[in-house]
């Protein structure tokens, strides 16, 4: 299994909430795919512009899968026009 | 229930193997903690110098009883000192 931690700061002019309509949209998608374990929007309790997607995955090669769909491929880029940065991390467990 | 996102990145001339012992040993006494879901070790794929930890807990009392554990306070300042950086986010599930 690996994990995935992709950690996005709207911009300040953004409603959160015209973010959130597209995101449950790919989360909705994303969580009919066979290799996907977990996929889940995160907000942080101290900056509601902090809008994180906590990943499972089967395997690297169902994350490259994700990445190939068309849902990624149509609803990701919009959701990139409204954020000031992101920042994707891919983890394995460290026993 | 909320979680955590500890992303460590640690000093360049840090063995890894040297700050997991450390680390391990706070994991094993963290999972004793009543409130405490998951806590566990991960290392990025692409970078293993970055270390986080990926936690969930039942609420935010429980977090804030685990910084004033024993073995918070004697085992984080240490491995502290091994990392060039640390990035914590607590989260909660948006739905």
């Amino acid at each position: 299994m690996i994990k995935v931690v992709a950690k996005c700061k709207l911009k300040p002019d953004v409603k959160i909430e015209e973010y959130l309509h597209d995101a449950r949209e790919l989360v909705a998608e994303t969580r009919k795919e066979e290799g996907c374990i977990t996929y889940a929007l995160h907000q942080d309790i101290n900056d509601p512009s902090i809008i994180t997607m906590l990943e499972e995955w089967v395997d690297e090669e169902a994350l490259n899968q994700h990445n190939k769909t068309e849902h990624v491929n149509r609803i990701v880029p919009e959701l990139r026009k409204l954020r000031e940065s992101t920042e994707v991390n891919i983890y394995r467990e460290v026993e």
